[in-house]
C-alpha cells in the first residue's frame, strides 16, 4: 500500500492534525484493555459524520482495513488493528440534545457513558446500563458490543435503550434507521444488526438513546456465603422467587481477596463467595424489596453483611457497588496477566458452572478467580497468568477451551457483553451452525461487500479450520 | 399452477385433513380483522416444524407464495393471501415450558397471548405484552408485528422478551437463533430481523420468552378532559415529571362515547377526552405512583373520575382497563366499516397530532376517532365510513395519506405494532429513503431468494411507483 498516497487523499478534507503517522502518536491506538497487540498504519481523529463518510470513501476505494475505536476499553481485542486505519471516534464526544419530553437522548458515539448518565440525571433521567468501565467508555463501544453492566439485570442492556443510529457503510454513505419514537414495526429494524456488530457492518456516528425517569431511591446488601454453592444457589432461589433485583453481583474468595488488598473495606475474606444485590425504585419499595431479599438469602446460608439505602442515590449504595467494580483492576495486581472470559449461561445452570469454573483451574493448575453478573447468567472467569511462561499459556487456551465449551454445553454463549473480537474468534465456529455463519457472512458482504470494516473480528472467516465437521 | 399435483405433493407428508381445498374451508382463511379479501388455493394446517419445513420445500421448488397465520387478528392485511398456501400455524398452540428457574417460557407460535400470560401467572410470573386482542391473537403472530399494547409503556413490546426463535427459511431449512440465555454478543443478532417482519422472511415455529417476576400490584386512575389537548399535554407534562407509569391510554369524545353505548359504564360523554391511567409494582410504590399521577393530572384541568387499587390484581382495575379495550369493537358500531391506523410520533408532538388529525377530519369530512396508547406517542386514529361510497372512500385514502405525512413529517412513523402488511404499503417509500428499502431488499433476497414468504406484503417491489423522487 502507497501510504503517502493514502494520507494525501486522507489530508483532502481533514486536518493535518487528524491524520496521525508517526510511530509514537500511533502505537497508542494499537492496543485495548486485552493483551492482544497491533498497529495502524495511520490513525484518523474524526470529528463529524462527513470526516467518517471521507475515510470510508478512500478506504473501500482502496481496499484498506478500518478498525473504528471509541476509548480502547475493549476485553476482546475487538479494537486492536492489524494494519489499516484505525479510526479514532473519542474526538466525536458531544452530547446533541437530551429532551425530557421525548424521553431521549442524542449522542455522538465519541460521548463517555457516565458523562452521558450524569448529563441526564440533570434533568432527573436515568440511562441505565452500566458496564464496569463507564467513567471511561464511550457510548459508540457500548452499542458495537451491546455492553451490559449489573443494572442489566433489571433494565436490560444496551440494545433495549437504542431508538435510532446514524451509521455510516463502507463506502461512505450514511443511514438514519431508527428514529425518537418509542415503538416502529414499519421496516425491517435495520439497527438491530448494528447494535453488537463490533464495528464490522459499518460506523455509528450517532446514537439516539431512550432515556427513564430516575428512580428515587436505591439500596444494596451484601451478603457472605461459606459455601461457593451457597452463593450459586441463592441467586436461582431469589430470581425464582418474585423479585427482580436491581442487580446480583457475584465474586469468589479470590476476587474478594483481591479487592480486599487493592483497597480494603473490611470484606469477610474467610467466605467463599459475596453476593452484592440492589434494588430501586419508589423508598417503600426499596425498603420492601431488601427485606425480602434478605430472607431469600438467609434461608439458603447467606450472612448480611451490611446494608445500605439511600432515598436520593447518596453515596452509601454507590460505595458499597463500588466493590464490585474493583474487582477487574484487584485482580490485575494478582499476576503478570489475566484474561477475562464472558461466559453466559441460563440461570439455571449457574450453579453447575461455577463448579465446572473451579474443576478446569484444578485441572489445568491455571489460578481462575470467578466474579459477574450472576443474576443473569453472565459469569466473568478470569485466568491470572504470566505470558512470559508458555506452558503456563498452554493451559491457559486449554482452560479457556474448556470454560466455553462447558458454557456452550449448558445452552450459554461465548460472550454475554464484552464482544468476540479477536481473541474468542476460534471458539465462534462452535457456537453456531455452518447455516448461521453462512447467513452471518453474507450479511457482512452485504453492508461491507469488500470487507474493509474491522475484517478478522467478530466473524471467522469461511476457510476457518475448526469449521470441518 | 396445477393445484391437484401441489396438493399431492402436500399430502406426502400430511394427513389428507391437514391440507384443505374445498372452498367454504379456504375461504375462512381469506381475512384478517380489516377489511381486506384474498383466498388461498390451498390451506395447510401446520402441526409441528416437520410440517412447516416440507410445506416451504415444496413451495419453495414451486415457487408458490406462503402466507403464515395465526388467529387472524391483523389490522394491516398482512395474513391476508392473495392466492398460494395459507400455512395456519394456529394448531401449533402448545406451551412446550415455563421454567421459573430460568424465568423463560418456550412456546410455539400458534399458542394465545392470554393463554400464556395466564400460565406463566400460574407460576407468579408476568408475560407483559398485551395487545387488544389477546383473548384471541396468537404469540407468533405477536412476533411477526412487533406487537405492543398498553403495558408496553412501562414494559417495552414483544422484541423486548423475545429471546430465541426457531425458523424455517423459504428453502425448509430450519434455523435456531438465540436461546435461553439473556445476554448475548457472540453473533449477529439475526432473530431481532425475524421480530416485526411479518411472515416475509421465514416462518417462526418456536419462540423463547423472557418472563418477569409478577408484580404484586396494579392500580388504576380514570381521568376526564374538557379539552382535548389538555390531555395531551398532560400526558407530555407526565411523563416529563419523574413517573413511568404502567399505562397512559387515551380516547377523544367519539371514542369515549362509542365504548359508553357499547357497555355503559357512566363514561364522562360530555368530556372532551379520557386518559385511563395505570401503575404497578409494591404496593406502597402503586398508591404513590396515583397520588402523583393524579396530582399532575389535575395541575393540567384534569378531573378524576375513578381510582382502582388491587393488592394483588383483583378484577377492580381490570374492570377500568376494560374500558379501553372495548374501544376497537364499540367504534365498529358507528358506522358500516372503520379503518384503525397506528402511527408513532415522538412523544412531545403528541398534542400537534391530535391537533391535526381533527383538522384532516374537517378537512375530508371524514369522521377521525382517535384512541391509542399516547404514552408512547402510538394513537389509533380511526376513519369511520362506508366502503359502499365511492366518494367517501377518496375522502378516506385522502384522509389516511394526510395522516401518514403529518405523522412522518413530525419525525413519527406509519406503524407502530400493528405492521404494514397490505394495507401501508404505498407510503412505505415515503417513510424510507431509496438506500434502506434497497437494503430491505436484499434482506428479503438474502433469506428468501424466490420471493415466496408473504410476497407483496410489508416491502413495496423495486419498481413500485411512489419511489420515484
Amino acid at each position: 500500500m502507497d501510504w503517502e498516497r493514502v494520507v494525501r487523499r486522507l489530508r483532502e478534507r481533514l486536518r493535518p492534525d487528524q491524520v496521525e503517522t508517526d510511530l509514537a502518536g500511533r502505537r497508542v491506538y494499537g492496543r485495548d484493555a486485552t493483551w492482544a497487540e497491533g498497529m495502524p498504519d495511520v490513525v484518523v481523529h474524526a470529528e463529524s459524520t462527513a470526516d467518517v463518510a471521507h475515510v470510508l470513501r478512500i478506504a473501500n476505494d482502496l481496499r484498506i482495513p478500518v478498525v473504528p475505536r471509541g476509548r480502547g476499553t475493549g476485553l476482546a481485542g475487538g479494537a486492536v488493528p492489524k494494519g489499516g486505519i484505525c479510526l479514532n471516534l473519542a474526538p466525536m464526544n458531544r452530547i446533541l440534545a437530551i429532551d425530557p419530553a421525548d424521553g431521549i437522548a442524542i449522542v455522538q458515539p465519541g460521548v463517555i457513558t457516565r458523562t452521558l448518565q450524569q448529563a441526564s440525571e440533570a434533568h432527573g433521567l436515568f440511562y441505565p446500563p452500566d458496564p464496569a468501565s463507564l467513567e471511561t467508555c464511550t457510548i459508540g463501544g457500548n452499542v458495537a458490543t451491546n455492553a451490559g453492566g449489573p443494572c442489566c439485570l433489571k433494565y436490560g442492556v444496551t440494545r433495549d435503550y437504542v431508538l435510532g443510529l446514524e451509521v455510516v457503510l463502507a463506502g461512505g454513505e450514511a443511514l438514519r434507521l431508527g428514529g425518537r419514537v418509542m415503538k416502529d414495526v414499519s421496516g425491517y429494524d435495520l439497527k438491530q444488526l448494528f447494535i453488537g456488530s463490533e464495528g464490522t457492518l459499518g460506523v455509528i456516528t450517532e446514537i439516539t438513546l431512550r432515556l427513564l425517569p430516575m428512580p428515587p431511591a436505591r439500596g444494596a446488601l451484601a451478603i457472605a456465603f461459606n459455601r461457593l454453592e451457597g452463593a450459586c444457589e441463592a441467586t436461582v432461589a431469589l430470581l425464582s422467587s418474585g423479585i427482580l433485583p436491581l442487580m446480583v453481583e457475584f465474586m469468589d474468595q479470590t476476587t474478594m481477596q483481591a479487592v480486599e488488598s487493592f483497597r480494603p473495606s473490611g470484606l469477610p475474606t474467610q467466605a467463599e463467595a459475596l453476593l452484592l444485590l440492589a434494588a430501586d425504585g419508589e423508598p417503600a419499595a426499596v425498603e420492601a424489596d431488601l427485606q425480602r431479599m434478605i430472607s431469600v438469602m438467609q434461608r439458603h446460608g447467606g450472612q448480611l453483611l451490611r446494608t445500605a439505602f439511600d432515598a436520593d442515590n447518596t453515596p452509601y449504595t454507590e460505595e458499597l457497588l463500588e466493590i464490585r467494580r474493583n474487582a477487574s483492576p484487584a485482580l490485575a495486581q494478582l499476576a503478570p496477566h489475566k484474561i477475562s472470559e464472558d461466559i453466559t449461561v441460563p440461570r439455571s445452570k449457574i450453579p453447575a458452572m461455577a463448579r465446572r469454573i473451579q474443576e478446569i483451574s484444578r485441572e489445568t493448575d491455571i489460578p481462575i478467580a470467578l466474579y459477574g453478573h450472576i443474576g443473569d447468567g453472565n459469569l466473568h472467569p478470569t485466568l491470572l497468568c504470566d505470558r512470559g511462561n508458555p506452558d503456563e499459556m498452554t493451559r491457559v487456551a486449554h482452560a479457556s477451551a474448556a470454560i466455553f465449551e462447558a458454557a456452550l454445553s449448558m445452552g450459554g454463549v461465548l460472550s454475554g457483553e464484552h464482544g468476540i473480537g479477536l481473541l474468542k474468534l476460534d471458539f465462534v465456529p462452535r457456537a453456531f451452525p455452518i447455516a448461521i455463519l453462512e447467513k452471518f457472512r453474507a450479511l457482512k458482504a452485504l453492508f461491507d461487500p469488500q470487507n474493509i470494516m474491522n475484517p478478522g473480528k467478530k466473524l471467522p472467516p469461511a476457510t476457518h479450520l475448526s469449521e470441518e465437521p
